[in-house]
């Protein structure tokens, strides 16, 4: 039986988005939940870069900012879902005036709960040099939190750097 | 037997504070080694925040500059004893404009003869982008070599992301 | 059988190219592929410390932008490489107003067909906070890219973290 929750977690370009819709490519109505929003251009190219590569299989659904009702609405038995990624939407709460420590436990106290198969995607951003202004680093601390309680109710978590997987936690 | 020399190394908000403390729990007599100065709120905010997790029983002694003398002063066989953390101390040696690589060297040396069971928390920052500023890059250099150091003197070194450890090496 | 292609990624002063170093201590006529340019004293200076702990058993030869070229010319069966470092050379060829998806692209495809056993090192820069400007973000997706087509065409990958060693594939 394959884990109810996986935590994909790994650096920038390290190939985590990739390995985590390999999980679930055996999965004929997959969910690709995208927390990005197509503001710059930058952005925009980076979200066609991934959808080419994901094809028509996928069901794409789009939000930027209530995850945990996006969750309870599309997680579903029998569809597994993939939120592509949390970092994203910690940073879209943070830059909407949002509540990051009200919404990230708002997430971890759903995620229990939620049907379906899921698999989520998280940047690591803790391992550089301590950020020069204060929101920075209010961000990364908020980031190191959700990674914990992500990571605390998954079953599977696993580290990708250089596009290769480090298991951290399998319990099945 | 536990090693004689933990170190546990993670970034911002990886949890690796909270595995430290769990490592040492058993331990009636335990030793806090604090090495953060309350100078600014957030640290202070902080250093609250780590107390009350530890609760009452455990003594708090702080140094921020001569940690090599409180090692000396505080190591007692049969009482365990937890720094948090080494980079912090580092940090502080620079802002002292202390030099950094005699005060590494002097520790190094100080910890094979150490009698009693320890464990040091530091962070892993050279994973981002080269710094702009050379004091930050000097910095990042320091705390590289400060952690190469420490681990080549431990038994034990256990790399934290998320909250979950991985063991970077188990002598026992 | 030693393997063909190993590639050790890791931090800034992480002990990468010492480890790297050593895997090919037994070689009698390694070859050193430096990528630096002495252009600054920190670079000259950190240079100098290199070639002084290899000493004299090695060759050392020194390419900053083509890479692939200088692989070709010294690549050769029976005597072993080290390329120090693979982020450097992606840097000058940035800084040189090249082409870094293509030089990526040339590296990778040349990279099955050398003859010689290769050892090359690279920085792991995705794991810090989101740099503010765009080019420092381009240079990160690059890197990130970088290590995932290496990693892809090596017979072993290392992570390496406070000097200690972190297999992340072994296929022999």
């Amino acid at each position: 039986m394959p884990p109810q929750l996986t935590l994909v977690l790994g650096g920038a370009r390290s190939g985590k988005s990739a390995y985590a819709e390999a999980l679930l490519a055996d999965a004929p109505e997959a969910v690709y939940l995208a927390t990005a929003q197509p503001g710059d251009e930058e952005m925009a190219e980076r979200i066609h870069h991934h959808q080419s590569r994901r094809g028509a299989a996928w069901t794409t659904v789009e939000e930027p900012l209530d995850l945990t009702g996006a969750l309870a609405l599309h997680c579903r038995a029998g569809r597994p879902l993939l939120v592509d990624c949390l970092t994203l939407w910690l940073s879209n709460v943070l830059l909407a005036d949002g509540d990051p420590g009200a919404a990230i436990e708002r997430l971890a106290a759903a995620l229990p709960d939620l049907p379906g198969r899921l698999v989520m995607v998280a940047n690591e951003v803790g391992l550089g040099i301590v950020p020069d202004n204060a929101l920075a680093r209010a961000f990364r601390d908020h980031a190191g939190r959700l990674n914990q309680r992500v990571a605390a109710a998954a079953q599977r978590v696993v580290f990708i750097a250089a596009g290769l997987p480090l298991m951290l936690k399998d319990h099945r």
